[in-house]
């Protein structure tokens, strides 16, 4: 586990690592966000997804004003170290619409 | 669908978009992946999954070496424009390193 920690690698953007969130039932993709070592760190010690808000600029947990929290299941990284994958349990919709996903839109299929 | 198309907000990160890459069957998260409006419209057109590659700055088409390609079955934008999610038939593994998934690294749970 700390090994892929120190892998991280945050530089490639800025600081910040993409973040997919997705249902650990259902396995949908619920949504993408970023994080710092800030927002990941947070996210390991108190169990519930945190991220950097790039409109913001400030970093935030999610549901902290709506309620519709994301409790963590399961973090992965991938080949590069450069992407996480949050697997959550999710309360609530995740997207601020009141969607239960923030992939609603439709382009093909 | 159009209306999406003209909604992508490309300029967020520097023409590209990050793309989150589902398999349509087992709903597993695949790979993340970057696209520029050349890649989306290649992906659009053939059907098969095509990106920008950050590190060789150039268009590919996953799988045009390897054969590992990703069909098209969906094609979905979040609820601010700013990232993707494919929804692909994936032949073979997805992964570079012949992992079935790029998010085989486990962080915690």
């Amino acid at each position: 586990m700390t090994e892929y920690l120190l892998k991280l690698d945050f530089k490639k953007s800025i600081g910040l690592i993409p973040v997919i969130v997705q249902d650990a039932k259902s396995k949908e993709v619920l949504m993408l966000a970023y994080a710092n070592e800030e927002a990941l760190e947070k996210t390991l010690t108190t169990g519930y997804a945190h991220y950097w808000s790039r409109s913001r600029k400030k970093l935030w947990m999610k549901g902290e004003t709506s309620g519709h929290k994301q409790k963590i299941i399961k973090i992965l990284t991938d080949c590069d170290y450069d992407s996480l994958l949050y697997v959550v349990n999710q309360k609530g919709p995740a997207c601020h619409t009141n969607k239960y996903t923030c992939f609603h839109n439709k382009l093909k299929g």
